[in-house]
């Protein structure tokens, strides 16, 4: 593994399959990510919304409103950037080059970019490693098979790493469909991060929009290296309607559910062991995983794989009535498979 | 000065105009950027545009047609980024930590991310001295005085620099409307880089689209620096629209070149010392600044002044036949004044 290198493997390069399958079906589709293929709808934006530089009471509005739908503790406590991912190399810079750990397997940009801060990386799958490096990082709900860490134990390890001035760094990309009472946002102090990623639960990863959930210095510190603008106008108008819409996110956590149970039967019907997920993807287990995957990108359906795990699939949901009948016919295999 | 502290005086915050001036006369004009107040026309874009994660062969074109129309060597040499802003710590930490030289007066943001890097800033006028730093900025054309760095003495600043591995960082945020021939776009290299700015010239600040031209090993540190994702779907889509549209660029040059001249006529008329500028903003001076900047709130016009140069006031362009009505009106000053 190189987490210091450039060249990560990622979900949703749907150019890339088409090269490599071109006689496959289209449109091909993308079931390779965790976004939510309802996408909350975008209302009309003002011709102001891209001219103009974002001012900072539009940042705030939209801060107020992120507070309380993260259940931060105050609107000081959160940063806007554009995008989760591009906060990750800066919250890692928050503590002084030293030891991170990283509860793997997980999200392989974590590592990476704490390899960029400076950080000698560890990926362990024992969580009590975490309390002995300086920057530890758990993503919760897990991706990509969904593990959710006890929160009793997350505050154990937050509490062993403030006393020993360790920083812990909880990504919370998929909690919006997370169990109720598993977030630590409205725990966020100069020893906690949590992150938000707005794109995957609302659909709109093109905006970029994430958060970072944290202590007033490390806010400070953050906007400091964003700068002023970081965060497109387009984001702020979108983001701040739609995370004010609390009937559009409590039906939608309601209907991912249902989505990700028909996603589960199909699978299952397959013979597919499901390791586990969130109602945006499902991870499944099988020796000929490589096969079902140019299976599956033969009849335009593109997964995500894993170079670290090569018998693990992770399915995302697909997005209307034609890609779940794509995608139940395609999971109807041979005999001789 | 404290060029690491967070809160800097910016253009464009009309809100704080508003509360501090309730009685002005709405809309409320914003006059203190340097903003191309007629927009590149939005195209229509497609949900995709917000919903998917950008993906590659959208940015790599998009870097196709930036190198092309800023005349970088290659698209390998370019960099696009959720703004310039965001570019510039990190291009300031392309060098280790050490001595910071930035041609002043300039935009005030270069001081403050060269010190967030680490560096120690010294602000000199005179370009003799950025010779001896290990990191020397310019901003060509200067914002806010329009002043032109001649190419040749550019180019030896570059060629000194290099003998001692130290980085020259070339700002031309304004260079849309500079004069033919002296942009350094072309000759960039591991110890040049020039940084770029879609909003100003294209009037879409709010989309947040900067780029960084330079060597193909700086390249690769600042893109794992911004991760995969770091521009906006609808800023990919825009921007490659926008610099692929070579008659609208010519025939906005031209336009703005008029309306410059048409400030000029408004400011002189008034009786004021224009020290410079670009087609996009006008600098004067005048003792009575600060009592200007208040007599044009409360005509409901917002200029740009300056906490280190307090005779100065920046004026951008008016963006509609009311907007220069009204400020030609406010420029006939009472004779007393």
């Amino acid at each position: 593994m190189d987490p210091a290198g450039a060249a990560h493997e990622h979900g949703g390069d749907l150019a890339a399959a088409r090269r490599r399958f071109p006689g496959a079906p289209e449109p091909f589709i993308d079931l390779s990510t965790g976004i939510n293929p309802q996408a909350y709808p975008v209302p009309p934006l003002s011709p102001d919304v891209f001219a103009r530089l974002p001012e900072r009471a539009a940042l705030d509005r939209l801060n107020a409103i992120a507070a309380k739908a993260y259940g931060a503790p105050s609107a000081a406590h959160v940063v806007a950037a554009p995008g989760a991912q591009l906060l990750l190399p800066l919250v890692a810079a928050l503590t002084p080059p030293g030891r991170a750990a990283v509860l793997s397997p997980a999200y392989s940009e974590h590592s990476r970019t704490a390899a960029l801060a400076g950080h000698a990386v560890t990926e362990t799958a024992e969580i009590a490693r975490l309390a002995e490096a300086d920057l530890a990082v758990v993503v919760n709900p897990n991706n990509p098979d969904g593990r959710i860490v006890a929160t009793e134990a997350l505050r154990r390890l937050a509490g062993a790493l403030a006393a020993r001035r360790g920083l812990l760094v909880v990504d919370e990309a998929f909690m919006d469909v997370g169990p109720a009472g598993t977030s630590l946002a409205g725990e966020v102090g100069e020893n906690l991060v949590v992150l938000r990623s707005f794109g995957k639960f609302f659909g709109l990863a093109g905006l970029r929009l994430g958060f970072a959930l944290s202590g007033l210095n490390n806010v400070a510190r953050l906007e400091a290296s964003l700068g002023p603008w970081a965060v497109a106008g387009p984001a702020i108008a979108v983001g701040t309607a739609a995370l004010a819409d609390a009937a559009w996110i409590e039906a939608t956590r309601r209907n991912l559910e249902k989505s990700a149970q028909r996603l589960d039967r199909l699978l299952v019907g397959a013979g597919l062991d499901i390791l586990g997920g969130t109602s945006l993807y499902r991870l499944v287990r099988t020796q000929r995983a490589p096969q079902l995957f140019e299976h599956l990108c033969r009849a335009g359906l593109l997964v995500r794989r894993f170079s670290y795990e090569q018998t693990w699939l992770r399915f995302g949901l697909p997005g209307d009535e034609a890609a779940w009948e794509r995608l139940g016919a395609a999971l109807i295999l041979p005999a001789s498979w």
